[in-house]
């Protein structure tokens, strides 16, 4: 198990596309590592775009940057609502700026974008966001799965088993 | 009935908002207007948000700009899927060049975005998608109607009353 | 805004069809009416035959036929739930004897027939109720839309721009 | 088995109360009754109001008065479009007109006023329909189970014990 | 009446098979028995595989085998709930040894299986489970009912006719 | 990847629990094996338990245990349709009698059992099938991954990480 000991957080919202939350969280406590579901209330059940339950851990009131490794976000609307959320945005942007694992999918884009941590990055997305990933300064690339730097990006489920080959091979060094 | 003898599209994707499609479609045809709805195939169903069905008239190979006073986007999931059609962003842009109709409320700004028709105008939309009309060039503006020449953009359904007072009142004229 | 400082009154319960209730509620705003929701419960949700959530303002305890200028009433399944509610039918009998708007659309007649109203009154309905209105002693009309003093009826959704047009052209007099 | 060899016809549509429709056919057939579902298509697979489905065997070009030895009708939204087919309520009056078995529970009684049948008739049904019942003619009676000659009828799903123990009763000698 | 004064539990979990439920609890009422809904948790309301509501009335505190004249056990997925609760095949368990009436249709053979009673029973099931009640010593037999002494078992909806006729033939004697 | 070149088989079936079956899928396809889903239809769309799809790849016609490296079923109430199909257990028991990798999770046990390839087996399940199990000659243990030889079993969605840890452990060999 290659990443005893790290933590990372999966952010969750009404609507997040099923195995795009569930596959990363899944996979990344088989390699040992510890996950949690911050959203923006505690305990609160959220329903993924197909019906997948997914219970909340934590709210960003209970996690900072400096006390895990890595977030991913979810694809399906939840970015449309997480990146409503200004302290969600701030432990985004703090992660980053850490230099910490960032990892998005799909739609995930979005919350990056309004995150203000796009310009200059090298990223891939699903199709109906590329013209506003590019408005927001990244550089779209159309291919599985994209790692700039502490930046890893996929476009569709499809990705999944690409996305989490990068993610645990980053992680695990 | 101060719009007899004038044609408008409304926009029609899987999950549109249910009264943001309705509400000003009817409202038109109250006014006397002929309104079609144009969808990626013609003939077919597609459910709201909540569940309210609407059946297309036609496709963008029916209509053209010239045709046409005017094109509306309704709201809810339907701009995500409606900014990935090249030939729907390129009828956006001709009515706009026109200098016609063009209205939007809620997440319709993502097709106005996608049809690059959004630099150096003034709109509003829901708070979501405000950094990315921001940059694709537009001025946002919180309030809950924003005539800009030919564009008319609202926030949210809650608008609904203050959007079509004033596209009535522009295309009445 | 043809109807400012004006006050009206929509039905609400499960059921309701959606668009006969909305439509109308944020038709008469626009005109710059005051629209209350009233159901059996006050702050209720309740959901549309399609899905579309409406949200009681009041009860009959907070209305008095005096304090209004008119009633809705929805179609769908709604008025067979409404027609039960003794309370409510004083309600529609006080508005119409009072010479004050009373709109029926689709099913709602059967609230008017439930409130002993209809006796030589002109209407129209949806197909299914003919026979209840007549036996209440109506005399129905096939046609998109029924004046009949201040009983304004229609048969179905698509009726609604003709609905409304004469809704608020005998209410902005 | 008390009914062998006799036939009945149990009316179905959209909507359908689940057990109103459903626990006659099942009791008739254990009493060795032949119970076919006539819609207004054959083969089609009609859903209850709770969720049951139910696929129907015949159309009243299949079916006569002379052929069948009763006619049962379901409650729930089922008879609200039942009764706006004009061979359906041809059938239900011819049935009734032979002094055959004719039984109604809960919202049923629609159909059985739309058919014309009800005046000087005792019966009962859901509290909802009662004006129209009293205004079609009908002696409304509020009690589990009402027998006038032919006509056997019921009030809500609860009722259903006392309606099948008096339509084997009738049915039996 | 056949049953007068006679009492009977059904069993209730989520997911049960709604009519396998209800057509029995029904027809008991019928002839007159009292019948009760028993559940893990008392008042709850649980949903059947179609969508069929079933509120339960008491819970295995509130009974014992002493006090009843059977017990029956609907099918769909309630029986995999039900067989995980030891207070409930305890009460299974002493109707048994008691020779009081144990029904028992589609999937709920897993009941009895679990209560350990079909070593040496004949007795019938949905096809799926013929596996599980053979390893569990019954002798399965293809046949709409099985009677076997104070155990009465079918296979499907399609026996309720049949399954019913014998329980309340037992039951009647 | 450690198991490149490699190929699995998962069934599919109505009402598989959606990530038993998606997490071990996607998973094996992140190690660069070829997994194949495997219907009693080929082509069709199948509905997990709360909603997620999964397209069928094949079915037993197309597929022999020579081709393939193993085999997984997947939880849920899929596995109470599998068991009914005599190829897919076929299959089952060659795949087991050729010493290749069978994994079940949850409810999945009950197709092994059908295949009568548990006497003598350590294994484990969920609990509401622990009886089935034993009856089957199975030996049960309560932990999160039981692996017998070539056959790996787990209980619930929870043991996913280690269900898959073991399974890729065995298959990288």
């Amino acid at each position: 198990m290659s990443l005893n000991g790290k933590k990372y957080i999966m952010l969750v919202e009404e609507g997040f596309e099923d195995l795009e939350l569930w596959y990363p969280v899944i996979r990344l406590r088989e390699e040992g590592a510890e996950v949690k579901l911050l959203g923006r209330e505690k305990g609160k059940t959220y329903i993924g775009k197909h019906g997948v339950p997914a219970v909340s851990d934590c709210t960003v009131a209970d996690v900072s940057a400096d006390g895990i490794d890595g977030l991913l976000v979810p694809g399906g609307w939840a970015p449309d609502k997480l990146r409503r959320d200004k302290g969600i945005l701030e432990l985004v942007r703090e992660v980053n700026e850490q230099g910490k694992l960032v990892a998005a999918i799909c739609h995930a884009g979005w919350v990056l974008a309004s995150a203000g941590m796009l310009k200059g990055r090298k990223m891939t997305c699903v199709s109906a966001i590329v013209d506003d990933m590019v408005n927001a300064g990244a550089s779209y690339i159309d291919q599985e799965v994209v790692v700039d730097g502490n930046l890893i990006t996929s476009r569709t489920p499809d990705d999944l088993p690409a996305y989490m080959r990068e993610i645990v091979k980053r992680e695990s060094k």
